[in-house]
């Protein structure tokens, strides 16, 4: 199929979120990013696109120039990811909706109700589509796990465990990242917003359960912190399961620990993001079982490499050719390449193998 | 920079590895494949071509054919990807050297010490480069592992432990995958050939270590292969470190298991393929520290997320992406990507989270 | 030291905490079991009495009679273990301290304050003293734990999350050790008695912190059942630390999940009870440390074996000891305890080796 | 069954595998130790002897005097526990079989070919019998993994992998365990002997296989060192099994890392000391199974403890009777084993739990 004209909102230089979302648009080569507004800062914005190889006639100073310039191009952008602060999405969100452009936006989707229901407005209303990025319900066991819930594999889910701890803001902490997350005005809520949201998302995509209430304590614990940075949460779903969530970014020795555990009449799954090409499913009374992404036992649906080789054997392959690039473009030197000594080695390899197993095990020399 | 045209001989419809190529040479945005000679079925290569939105002038029926004609154009290709089976790499990799033309080729170098002699003349004369596609040494934490080993943190190298244990090989087993790779004349060795190298090639290159002999022992253990399928292998090092080496496509319950430990002087190393994203590093007499892709305690180059999100997690974004596309142009609904809903659901969670740890716990119902 | 004379209480055929109890009592070689009411049936009673070598005047019908007995002799018992069901605990732990004689007690305390109280005031005004076998807090690591958090390893503790999850009452489950601990008479409470006291007890024995309040949600999950098998519970601890708990007997997959997890200003620690030999500890900024068992980095105090000996291993060695007196006794064969041929196996390895060795690996033939 | 009378040679203060054999012939109560030669050194004998409570007349100055002397009672020792490093087995060996006791013996068998012939030589005639403890094979899981193989679960086994690395002496190292194994003389051999030979037999006695040749390299890394610290061997099993051993005392990192991996046509298994309550087993094309000792799908056979509580939970419940007897002997304070305030503190927690959780999650205070 074409690729789809995208643009982007945020994601300038030194932005974390923004240079994800563009490389997790590249992978299956469906989308194009042709325009930018990417920086609220005229010169960063600028050198950012120059950067990314966008056309400087559609790099934007602001999201509102953008959509009406994009909507009005007979080649404009068709979607747009927006991955700006929580109190910045409701803006473009709403006018990229109402300019009948798809919006792909980061969670969570806003800093504040208000803001939240200007975009669900928009987006009741228009033509076009608006996508949350909670990126986690994209793994494949995930989607794996989700199936396994709703075809009956675990019966009626009673008990959801489901946590997500880091530690990076363990101490007052201040760079681009932190700031805005801990400012109650940017992100509108700490831990809970940041982190929490994905926990819950997560927990929902897979269950399929509907939260009926929820009884929370938010700690602000480092001192000085306008924001909730740990968070112990117990929920109600529709149906009767019972839920505990834990949201924490002071939990010193994690990074990024989302782990989901979901309890049913007849069975128990088990599976944490870090690791997350491998899942445990039991089944009252049996041994419990590994689940490999794309292995056996499972659908093999939304997998781009066989079973055993993690996701990110993508991004290791990938690096080669990184290298290669720079290598051919003269920016690097490609010096950690193999190649035609490793491959010559790689030939020697086979045949002395050959070779000495022929003789019993004999050694042969290099 | 500009991206660099790419051409690909192989990976047409059906092949796993050129699939992997295209995915790796896209995730950085630094190629765009732009030509072709994806199969040796002329009806499959033209029809692969199309699904890849490649110029149908630019899809040629064979390499030789595709390395005068890029070669001849202005706007040619400067680089190429050979993912054909390991008795067709000589002959690409000879022409497009010859032509000029850069070459990315996958391992093994050739099925035979006669092509890979022939490789080897090309690269010494073209002014072409080639790169070999051992992918294991691109994952961050092995890189990592050799600058260790490098400045030292071992100590002297004295003993190098390194296996591959699969078991799609198990039994006799008949596909496009199997075929070319249990046919010695296609592949050359089996497991030797097929993994062994790849062992072999990432305990040198972390190392930093040259082979200066082997004692091999080979199995055809499934009745009938005519290749080995599992292989035990003592290595010795120059400067006198020791190896063993295990490879095997017959090890009931692995599925890429790689897994690389070198013990030094002063420390000890331990790294397996399928959970790449850690690391076990010893020092004698002190606790073993898990390092973790960007972690602390490691360098963090060659990272695209940061520490705690596996590198999967790319893939994972990428799949909600490449579901918005599909919604995009109609070619599925993208019932599992979240929307206005999870959006608004998220918002609650927030708002509510806060409510009711002000009220002491209170349940706030949804 | 001469062996401390023991008397029991409750642990009959057919018991499981008292089997574990008496093996406990001998490990270290400190105890012998002299005297015992081991059953409310009096054949049972006598039967246990039998198996276990007591002589049968010191079998007792009654604990009361017991108590009364053994006091009045002069090689009368010098401690009790009481491994009744909870609401029998009161009763014999009163007559017991009353007659001077020190008491070590199964957990929980009792079924009901009332009974608690009882044991309480007899605890304070006896001479004997009164243990409870939170035998947990017996893990080397657990109590290497203690001591670190005590000497600021961790920094003030903050956040403490602890769990034990557990599935074998996922059902309607009927059985010697089910029935007790499901009926509210007997037992008191379900999972929060059972199990959530542990790890409670766990808790503040790694943390030294004293609880100041808690919030619960107690569940009932399988129909019919008259007692909590789920708990969510929050928790203040008194300096401002904040804990979350999780007990449930109904979580598929999890056979006897007790997990702590630490969190200070400094450090955090993590410790499963299934691999108890092994816990991770974080300092903030730092790689994870993997601390094992009496290994580097710990004081090693508290250990039987050597680091990398789990515990079990001398459970194993047990085993071989078991099976060589069964064959001694000619209750049993001893089929599967090596003998002189495995020996003379073990020789030729070695010399054939050395054999091998020296001839650059030529096979040595059996 | 009456306890059998058990004798020591070896085992006296400073050694480490005497008190390993003394509490594994403790933990089911089926031997008393009532004799010894605890040392060649007369005082540490005897102040052995009196630490372990032995009636002095029965602490003997040599092997030879014990034999005779307890042979000559008539309640002399039934069978005798042999300590002693690898040169020492065969005196008292023989001398004990010839006095028709019972021999339980460490390994590996002796020091040189011509000990071991004279130990098998009396075994062959004595009426007493032979036992070597090659102790990891009375693991419960290494039993039910024999029976695995044994019924067929893994098909005909094809390849064998079985390690045993240890870091201890990666450098020159002195002290009372290191010294004899290190000493040509008193252990005949290196790392193969004290670890490779329990390797090998691990492997045999789950296959069930017999070795039909060897081919080894075998390497003495730390320098000065006389003899082997690593071993690389190649094992030919009759019927056509292949096996890889690999034995270290110098991979840094290692603490007892024993680990068996067996593959056959239809299945694998792969466990490891370390963490020896839980194995994987897969079956080809399916799940890996996790089984855990006694868990589901398991025998239950061997086990001392429920699923779920790794075998060390014996220790851990028993260091806290060793606490309790201290204290009630006036050694000790026990201050680390909860008493009446930790049971008070779960009575609270017992009835606060229902109390808030009847108030919809009320805080109660302590």
């Amino acid at each position: 199929m074409d690729r789809i004209r995208l643009g982007m909102v945020g994601g300038g230089q030194g932005a974390f979120i923004g240079a994800v979302h563009r490389i997790a648009a590249r992978i299956d080569g469906k989308f194009e990013l042709v325009a930018g507004a990417l920086s609220s800062d005229p010169g960063r914005a600028a050198a950012s696109a120059a950067e990314l190889g966008l056309d400087p006639a559609r790099s934007y100073a602001s999201y509102a120039e953008m959509a009406r310039a994009e909507a009005a191009r007979a080649d404009g952008i068709e979607a747009v990811s927006i991955v700006t602060p929580n109190h910045m999405h409701a803006g473009p969100a709403v006018a990229f909706l109402e300019a009948g452009i798809h919006v792909i936006c980061d969670k969570p989707l806003a800093a504040t109700p208000e803001q939240a229901a200007a975009i669900a407005a928009a987006a009741a209303t228009s033509k076009a589509r608006f996508f949350l990025t909670h990126n986690y319900t994209g793994y494949p066991l995930i989607r794996q796990a989700r199936a396994m819930v709703a075809r009956g594999d675990l019966g009626r889910v009673r008990v959801v465990q489901v946590e997500y701890a880091q530690d990076w803001l363990a101490t007052e902490t201040h760079n681009k990242q932190a700031d805005w997350r801990t400012d109650p005005k940017q992100a509108g809520a700490g831990a809970i917003g940041d982190i929490g949201t994905h926990a819950l998302n997560l927990a929902g995509f897979v269950t399929g359960l509907e939260i009926e209430a929820l009884s929370a304590e938010l700690h602000s614990i480092v001192p000085g912190r306008l924001v909730d940075d740990n968070a112990h949460i117990r929920l109600r779903y529709r149906g009767g399961a019972k839920g505990q969530l834990w949201a924490s970014q002071v939990a010193v020795g994690n990074e990024n620990a989302l782990r989901l555990r979901v309890y049913g009449e007849k069975g128990g799954l088990d599976w944490a993001q870090e690791n997350p090409n491998v899942m445990s499913f039991s089944r009252f009374g049996e041994p419990k079982q590994i689940l490999t992404r794309g292995g056996a036992g499972t659908g093999g649906d939304w997998t781009r490499v066989p079973p055993g080789h993690p996701e990110g054997y993508l991004e290791g392959f990938a690096t080669l050719y990184s290298d290669v690039a720079d290598a051919i473009r003269g920016t690097g030197e490609a010096g950690l390449v193999p190649g035609i000594a490793a491959g010559m080695e790689g030939m020697w390899f086979i045949q002395a193998a050959q070779e000495s197993s022929a003789a019993d095990g004999a050694w042969i020399a290099r």
